[in-house]
């Protein structure tokens, strides 16, 4: 049987604490690559092909291939994917663990104009950030409905709801968590990965092997770090309305939520936050 | 004439603290993409070709795609690049500021194999770990001599004078700082980026254009975050053998540094810091 790595190693390291030299534990997370490659038969055209590779703490990797695929538009329903698995057309048993085969449903051609967008704005984006966002647009991914609310007291606990439920965290210090919740502070699931775009495609892909794709629109992202153009994308394609990050958020990334109409908080605390756009959906 | 964008912008945004709505200006970091271009005429073969998309924080772009081509091995000496500019050949100003391009020396091929190989190893890596690491072997990396030496004292005191120079961070709390420091504590250079791979970069693309790549070698850098492959990798090409990160080690950072004899310190605070590799260069 084919497992996946593990995602997290001990080492004794020297340590240096008040002047005194000691050695102890220490766990680290890691980070390893990860090709997705797809398998594809519309009829007109078949092939294989590598899709992306990306560095990623093992573990979840068919979500994170789901999620990936999903956020670049190449799969739209559950039913689109065929099957996913580690590769196993290459060498070692290690390899293997780092290759995973999404095909898809006969008929269904990769669509390469789609992943080319794709690829314009996530890995490589436009050249400017409105070429970016006229990509979006262009897409056909509208301005999110202000159907869901929050109050400013609930967007203030989720923050510790995050760290209580971040395992790899407390003991590597090393990675970054996407967690998904109910505007009343329930969990519904959280990813930690090196790469915080792996965590975001980890959580959207869970659900969306569940089917549940839809069952994010009413609900909340919550970021360790900050928050990016890239995860707002993924927010966008994901139709989640509501993002609390604990980071900074960038500049495009307000860009993008303002044009998309994505609740958008910063800096979130116990005691507070920032809101960056969406205001109209916080109470209280 | 052409100006590169503002790295930061202003906004006034609702905050919400211990119960209260309030009012302030915040400063967010710049995101926004850079393509990097090739010209090249090396007698048989000549063309014009985007190397990378990144996405970073406007400012230093030339020193950022020179790094960037420099950590590639694209080019290797201050020479192989005959001009850096923004690109003209597009729409809007705005545009231009996005796009540099690089003219390469007339006789200096794009070599599309080391090219390639790059590709392997940063954005795209190779299949697993060691390969990548035999990818950078192969390519002719050699592991550090250990002549350079730094005491733990001085380690203790490089994330404070990191944070002094941290400009950005201070007023947007939403990038990367790289620093280069003698082991002694002199600061050399530091730049902030949204990405820590450029902030990396241009640290290093501003050493390459002084003519000082060589210079490298006898000092520190130190990283605001987390210390990944990527940055390591960096590391190695610019032959900088000790690395300073305040944030955690990834278990393939912890890798490359072993196998290049690269001084790897993590968690770095004026109490302590835990060696990941190398600490045959640390001394008291």
């Amino acid at each position: 049987m084919i497992r996946a790595a593990a995602s997290q190693v001990t080492r004794v390291v020297p340590t240096y604490r008040d002047g005194q030299w000691r050695h102890g534990d220490d766990q680290l997370a890691v980070e390893e690559p990860l090709e997705i490659r797809v398998a594809w038969d519309d009829g007109v055209s078949s092939g294989k092909q590598p899709i992306t590779i990306t560095m990623r703490t093992p573990g979840h990797d068919f979500e994170l291939a789901a999620g990936f695929l999903f956020g670049e538009g190449i799969v739209s329903a559950r039913s689109d994917i065929e099957q996913i698995g580690y590769c196993r057309d290459v060498m070692s048993e290690e390899e293997r663990c780092n290759t995973v085969l999404v095909t898809l449903r006969p008929g269904l051609g990769l669509n390469l104009q789609r992943q080319e967008r794709n690829f314009t704005t996530t890995s490589a984006c436009g050249v400017c950030g409105k070429a970016s966002l006229s990509a979006l647009a262009i897409k056909g991914c509208e301005a999110l409905p202000i159907e869901q609310s929050i109050t400013a007291n609930q967007i203030c606990r989720l923050p510790a709801l995050l760290r209580e439920a971040q395992a790899d965290f407390r003991s590597t210090g090393g990675v970054h968590a996407c967690g998904l919740f109910e505007p009343g502070g329930s969990l519904i699931g959280l990813r930690e990965d090196v790469g915080r775009h792996n965590a975001f495609d980890k959580l959207v892909g869970e659900r969306f092997l569940a089917n549940d794709a839809t069952g994010m629109a009413g609900n909340v992202a919550v970021l360790s770090g900050r928050a990016s153009f890239e995860l707002l994308q993924k927010s966008l394609m994901a139709r989640i309305p509501i993002v609390v990050a604990l980071g900074a958020p960038s500049s495009l990334a307000v860009q993008i939520a303002e044009s998309f109409n994505i609740t958008l908080a910063g800096f979130a605390r116990e005691s507070g936050f920032n809101v960056y756009a969406g205001a109209e959906r916080i109470r209280g």
